[in-house]
């Protein structure tokens, strides 16, 4: 079975690593969202990108959320030290990674190639696609003025309440080599239980790729973010209270409308109507877990195909 | 007293350390070898000035001779897993210096107000100068072909056999804001027991500071390098010889010929002929050792001057 996710970090990278441990995924591809890339001390910075190339490399810090197992933080004691910036913490093993995009993008390497290397030197099996190769930045309209993403998330740790949300250059943004293949060729996609306006949007935001999800016949599940009306992790529910938004399956259904087949919701939570709906325990905190929620799409669109 | 050193890496920082111990000197200043200098996975390394802070700051490694004391290698090892250059060691915590360095140099900030910068916040009295705010690079001609600094000196250890060295850029450069007036005002100069033709020559190689050398009234004291015939550390004698050179006290000061007032060397070594010599056990092991040279420096020029 040949499955594609469109992913955005924790939440997503927790769903594909389980998908990753189904014997009947025989092909699996991450279309990952790069509205979250910015550039920090002079260094191009994917913490998506990464967060599924530590995940799915088993070297992800569980505890934390992000980064690498085992980290040390010698770079930002000295940075502090010397007055540079300590707001977005950088591990000096995570370092690396963006020390060598950097200078590798500046030598014209593209994302999705050194992406692909990066994979490759971790043995990851999976193919990880950065959404496109050109820039795209997600930007919050905040009561704060306009801000881009990791100064509202990490900086503001989304405190400015959100008007509305933009990701500055998707119009013109071509999806990277593998990504519209990967979409044709699929026997299922999903949509990772990320937050949909902020993970899942700039992905969808690059207007092939949408294009595409309309056109396939395989069936496309969304995930859905939350557990007991909540999200897990990150500032979903806040951020639908502030846009008008019910925090419920039904929302996150409609936000998916004419792109989605069916939504996969926790069973603790009321299914939404306008679409066709099937229910797990979504929370993951297990391999365990990650691995049934990952059967559970698989049942799901299996299920819509027949 | 106001002290001005010419100075290379590891050597000549153990010099100015000895100095900054002596009360004597009211206002030193150490005007740094930049022909080292270069870009390395995209980041701006300035070892010899790197040298400088850690070593006045009191961070300096003392055993391994270059970097920071207590050092951390997570980014190198994650950096050989990704497959990245690994012939040149950055530690963790030295790596603040290299992002920031490179950063501030993108967005406009000269390398000596950067330096001077990093100078305070680790609270160096002294005053740390680059030759120049210019590029400078030290080339070498050898039997491998023309090698930059870094290539021979770290990548290939000093092997390749050296016919001849040139400074990239030395022509143009203009000595950093600040390094004329301190010559100018100097009630003596050393030139630190580094590296004559590749610590020191980049730094004379920058015209305007030759001549400054040149037309001074003030002593000018050159620290030999040689303890016993031979370099403390590094290619010293080694280059000597493939440049056709004695490797003898009469040697070094005709290298710094018109330039030097006096030679200081070891007690142990033939004197020149042909300048004013002193003598003292110049191996700098111990604090005391450095304060020991640096006062024997200081006893010469008094007595040149008098």
């Amino acid at each position: 079975m040949k499955v594609v996710v469109l992913t955005g970090g924790v939440g997503g990278a927790k769903f594909v690593l389980g998908l990753q441990h189904c014997a009947e995924v025989a092909q699996l591809t991450a279309i990952v969202n790069t509205g979250d890339d910015f550039r920090h001390l002079g260094l191009h910075v994917s913490p998506d990108i990464d967060t599924l190339l530590y995940t799915l490399s088993g070297q992800a810090n569980a505890m934390q959320g992000w980064g690498r197992e085992g980290e040390s933080w010698n770079f930002m004691a000295a940075l502090k030290g010397l007055g540079g910036p300590d707001w977005f913490n950088l591990g000096d093993g995570d370092l690396a990674l963006h020390v060598l995009r950097t200078e590798r993008l500046a030598q014209g390497e593209t994302l999705s190639t050194l992406t692909a290397g990066f994979a490759q030197a971790w043995g990851i099996a999976a193919s990880v696609l950065p959404m496109s190769d050109n820039a795209v930045a997600t930007w919050l309209e905040t009561d704060e003025g306009a801000l881009p993403f990791q100064s509202y998330f990490v900086e503001r740790q989304c405190r400015p309440v959100t008007r509305a949300i933009r990701f500055e250059g998707a119009e013109e943004a071509r999806p990277a080599p593998g990504v519209l293949e990967a979409l044709a060729d699929a026997d299922a996609v999903f949509i990772a239980p990320s937050n949909p306006w902020l993970s899942v949007d700039p992905v969808l935001a690059v207007p092939s790729i949408a294009a595409a999800l309309r056109a396939i016949s395989a069936p496309v599940i969304a995930i859905s973010p939350l557990v007991g009306g909540k999200a897990v992790k990150g500032p979903t529910t806040k951020l639908m209270a502030e846009l008008g938004i019910d925090a419920d399956n039904e929302a996150i259904a409609r936000h998916y409308a004419g792109l989605v087949s069916g939504l996969l919701h926790d069973s603790g939570d009321t299914p939404p109507t306008s679409v066709p709906a099937h229910s797990t325990a979504t929370l993951m905190t297990s391999l365990d877990d990650k691995i049934r929620v990952a059967r559970g799409a698989i049942a799901f669109a299996k299920a819509l195909k027949a």
